[in-house]
């Protein structure tokens, strides 16, 4: 595995891998590594022939409120899980080369930024299309693969590829979930004991919501109602930023789930903010 | 010369300049082809193995009231102009290619788009940097060439090239002007012979404040009011929108002139909204 840290040698590094008509598959994590991240590089194994990860986190989708300089960085225990398995390049790029003196150019993906996060976050989904963009640049990757626990991120970035008709196609992994449910994230280490133990009850109110779902329940007001009543029932301590129902594709509100809809909620915990998600199909 | 009306030819035209190690000069126009782009195109020939030219009239870079329906288009003249030089391709990209249903994903170069135009154009810069970028992607130029006399265009351009580091030079086309000094553009067509008259003033407005500089005078407000008692005096139909002496880098307002300058001119005359500028380089 090898460690690249500036832009002119990632560029390189993919120009030469295009040229013997290798295909590469592109994992753009901010670090703190856990099993959720390492089920997309598998599945970017998979796909492609030699893969890399950068790690960088990117202070453009972190608004002055959030919590940026606590964000959790362990380069040294990410590097060791790398190695494990088996990639060619692991990038961590030099946020003086990324954003150079008089860096103003940003990326927007209008409508599917409103909703959800964006509502709550109003300039997040820009800082991360900026710099996804500017990653796929260096990387020039074939495939590149997003968790679907960032469900709306996942939608911002197939929309950004589609609409600047890049050459990169956009993966999905599954949310990965600790035994109990929990969706992981690297924010969930912000969470004390009760606090883990209680947060488990947010991937039960989503799996209460999926079988009322099954039973053949549409009316989006019937979920939020149910899973509200249940995080705040179970959860306490917890603040509900939000429970919607969007459109699987556009993220706009629904009333009557007639097409692929997806249940999404945020809340915070102590110091974390969760997000977690399912789909709903009829 | 090839014409290639979308976005696979295109990207297939140019990997294959790319696989022969040939250079690529890309001069993105609006059509309604005239001197001022012709320069441009022998510029880009000079710098470059083959030569794409795009027309392509960018509907995002108008506002509601501005003149998208009227803007001049003369593809059967442009492509005989275009024909005369020799180049490889002329690009005429569909909309409905570039614009698929729901594309939503806008690019911003935020300082440099907000004074001189960007004040009374507000999206216009957006507009314009987005084309850019998605022409970018599909034509992958290793050099392109925009005229001087859109000044401000060509800083967000260069700005947008070196955030997004991307692999493309941009070459700045001098202002290419009629005999009586009027700078070239598509936007003449709309003056009548008496406006066409009047509007050689400008340049002799302009003309009037390099005098004044080599002269020695450095206070911004001295030139600002020369321009404009020239023009009050002498284009008495004409509507200043702005005339400003600005830091050629950052195209923040300047008091004293230092360093590079540029003193640039918006003004209506008839129909037409006319745009000059000349640079003041101490």
């Amino acid at each position: 595995m090898e460690a690249i840290q500036n832009i002119v040698e990632i560029k390189t590094w993919s120009a030469l891998c295009h040229r013997r008509g290798r295909r590469i598959g592109f994992v753009p994590t901010m670090g703190a590594l856990h099993e959720g991240h390492l089920s997309l590089v598998r599945l970017a194994k998979q796909f492609s022939d030699h893969v890399a990860v950068s790690i960088f986190v990117n202070p453009l989708q972190f608004s002055a409120q959030e919590d940026l300089a606590q964000y959790p960085q362990d380069l040294r225990s990410d590097f060791a899980l790398l190695e494990e398995l088996d990639i060619d390049v692991v990038f961590v790029p030099n946020p003086r080369e990324i954003f150079p003196p008089g860096f103003q150019t940003k990326v927007g993906v209008s409508e599917l930024s409103k909703n959800l996060c964006g509502k709550f976050r109003p300039h997040h989904f820009e800082g991360v299309a900026t710099i996804v963009l500017k990653l796929f640049h260096w990387v020039s990757p074939d495939i590149a693969v997003f968790g679907q626990k960032d469900y709306q991120q996942c939608r911002v970035i197939e929309q950004m590829v589609q609409d600047l008709h890049l050459d990169t196609s956009i993966l999905r992994g599954p949310i990965v979930r600790e035994k109990d449910g929990l969706a992981m994230s690297s924010r969930n280490r912000y969470l004390n004991e009760s606090e883990r133990e209680c947060a488990a009850h947010l991937y039960r109110a989503l799996t209460l919501a999926k079988h009322l779902f099954e039973q053949g329940e549409r009316q989006s007001d019937v979920f939020i109602h149910a899973v509200a009543s249940y995080i705040r029932e179970n959860m306490p301590s917890g603040q509900i930023q939000y429970i919607q129902i969007c459109d699987a594709l556009t993220l706009e509100d629904v009333v009557t789930i007639h097409k692929k809809c997806v249940l999404a909620v945020a809340l915070f915990l102590g110091k974390a903010r969760l997000i977690d998600n399912i789909e709903l199909d009829p």
